[in-house]
């Protein structure tokens, strides 16, 4: 059987992701979509806006054939481990291609962007050294390294954050030596009349999140950009009493954290570098909201995103040197099954004697150093809901089977 | 001016701490009562029910004419912690007499006790050593040690806990070569008939809090038993919308603590001791509340109030580094004026140039090491309020000055 692997948030599922997924589907000719999906926390430093589980079930729905989890600690890091991680597992599931999207939706740029870097490493590495020791943060001196050494309109702009993503997917089939192909599908975008898809159907995943979680927010909403099916399943979720998990229902928990540890513990805490935990406890306590915290403790320096990212790493109480253990062989040590169909569970049979990796359904008693960081992530991510729904949430997610879909 | 002082945890005040406040002062001929009182974590390792500053205000109205804080080091800790915290500020500022309660209301046989014990010293540490290597706690095992050297009924009985909190008072009085005296008032109990109050006028604090915080407990219920100033500004506070604070009401910060940080950095704070932490961290994601939590935790070895204190230190992150700074002197190492009337104020007058530790009105920018604890202590006790207000009571404990009550 053939296989297409698409490395994706689902934050929520939407019109965008479907088209991916079934364009990727056909280019790659396979019998199979497999997605490697965030569990809990993501790229961008938040918590995904709905649970592992539901998210899965929307994606099973959409036309994914089987879903696998990307382990918490390359979910919540910068593009270039996000990508080493979401790509070694598809490399060990045996997948052909790799499918991702693009503005342009050619592959060769991305090839030809690989070598270019390559071949000149060192003059890269020096200007961003150059850029960083200027008080840019890393995205915007790798940006401005890359527009100096003026690589031409021939290779994609990697001061466009949506190309980096792109890059660093060819770079990680590259090192890990995989025989696995890579493909790109252009984005529809608002604006692309194609696929029966008018402008209307097509939002960003951010416009979306938008739209649900402001005050007044409706699923109704949204409801033409998502496909049926989720947008059924998103309103059962909220007709059924459950929200959306946000930065702000966390924030007391990062103010716990961040008030009551020792500084010195709390510089323990992964991606705390030069002095970022004693900057985020001096304006920590003038806040009352995550949002008015964020633009206290923003520099220059740092990104955005960098901060949340730290953020989300003293929410789940993440170490440096369990980081550490859990970044050691570059790759996922594991693979947790959260979801499949008939042809899902078809392909997984005819793969499962070549993993070289332990593929799980639940957590096991001895946890790998990934599977660890996982245990706490969803410790921290529902720590939200009253105590009791907590509780059974924790023991399901630890303890329920993968999801079987009957389509 | 002559000075008597108490040490308390008022939690809430009444009507047999008012008992006991008039009599000390009557016993001593004082001219001025202080208090010196636990600010927020109390020695059985729980929240005070209502904050330091309402708590402060209701001793205020029944008699004490300055009242300073004891640190968090102290105030949650066992007794001989506790106790020499107390002493230690009673004698900075220069008190006379420190008055306690007890069921016989006499003097001598603390002392005794106190030659007793130090005269065996090394045999009562042997026993204690040896009923502890059986398994027992140590309150028990010191108990027992107690029992088994049989002083016999000329002494208190340290295995009554009522009587080991004004032995350690006046070891600790001894220990820090003070010129104070020690007196002790008889407490006043159910069936206690005298000084115009009734059985029902008497109640426990912990009676009183059990009416005031079970379900479909009322102000009402307890207005008996609480002087009526104290009572109206026991209702003013609820009747205002505030609610008391509870341990229930820190469980789901305490499990983000204990869930979250890695067991390395849990083993990390103060009185986790063998293997504590993990046992903490094991039990603790299969409850829904605080106290199934603590039936799930205890264990013979540890009493429930030790087990307590421990969970009050995950909360507030005291680690053992910062405890041993913050014990290193064995003394406070600054006063914290929390409330006073015009009479304490002149109290203050005629001693504050014989005062040799700072005494402090707001908390400074430079920090000693209680100070730094009594600073997390703060932020982890309003945790459980909505952010804004949080926010808002954060500032006022540090900047607010003492209360000055006009009387």
């Amino acid at each position: 059987m053939k296989a297409v692997g698409l490395i994706v948030e689902y934050n929520p599922f939407h019109n965008g992701h479907y088209y991916h997924l079934q364009a990727s589907r056909e280019a790659a000719d396979a019998d199979v979509v497999i997605c490697v999906m965030s569990g809990y926390f993501l790229q961008r430093g938040e918590p995904a806006l709905l649970p592992r589980r539901e998210r899965t079930e929307m994606a099973l729905q959409s036309g994914a054939d089987l879903v696998v989890e990307l382990p918490y600690i390359f979910s919540s890091q910068h593009a270039e481990w996000f990508a080493r991680g979401a790509v070694s597992i598809l490399n060990h599931l045996g997948v052909d291609t790799v499918s991702f999207g693009s503005e342009h939706g050619r592959i060769e740029p991305f090839l030809n962007l690989l070598d270019f870097l390559q071949s000149r490493r060192t003059e890269y590495g020096h200007h961003i050294k150059e850029y960083s020791s200027l008080g840019y943060s890393f995205p915007k001196a790798a940006s401005l390294a890359f527009q100096h050494m003026a690589p031409g309109k021939h290779l994609p702009d990697l001061s466009q954050p949506n190309n980096i993503l792109g890059y660093f997917y060819t770079k990680a089939v590259n090192e890990l030596g995989s025989s696995m192909s890579l493909q790109t599908i252009a984005r529809v975008t608002a604006g692309y009349h194609d696929h029966n898809l008018t402008e209307a159907d097509i939002s960003s995943a951010t416009s979306i999140r938008r739209r649900l979680t402001e005050d007044g927010g409706t699923p109704e909403a949204v409801e033409q950009t998502l496909p049926a099916p989720v947008y059924r399943r998103l309103k059962n979720y909220l007709d059924s009493g459950s929200s959306f998990y946000e930065w702000e229902k966390y924030f007391s928990y990062l103010q716990a954290k961040a008030l009551t540890l020792p500084a010195a513990l709390l510089g323990e805490m992964y991606e705390a570098e030069e002095g970022l935990h004693h900057r985020m406890q001096s304006v920590m306590k003038r806040n009352s909201t995550f949002h008015e915290f964020m633009h206290a403790f923003k520099t220059k320096r740092y990104t955005w995103t960098r901060l949340q990212r730290f953020a989300t790493q003293v929410l789940t109480g993440t170490s440096k040197a369990e980081a550490a253990a859990a970044m050691e062989t570059g790759e996922a040590d594991h693979i947790r099954l959260l979801g499949m169909n008939k042809n899902g569970r078809a392909y997984l049979n005819t793969i499962k004697k070549h993993v070289d990796i332990p593929m799980i359904s639940s957590l096991p008693k001895d946890k790998t150093p990934q599977q660890k960081l996982d245990e706490k992530a969803a410790a921290a991510y529902y720590l939200p809901l009253p105590a009791a729904e907590r509780t059974i949430r924790w023991r399901r997610e630890y303890e329920e089977p993968p999801l079987f879909f009957e389509d």
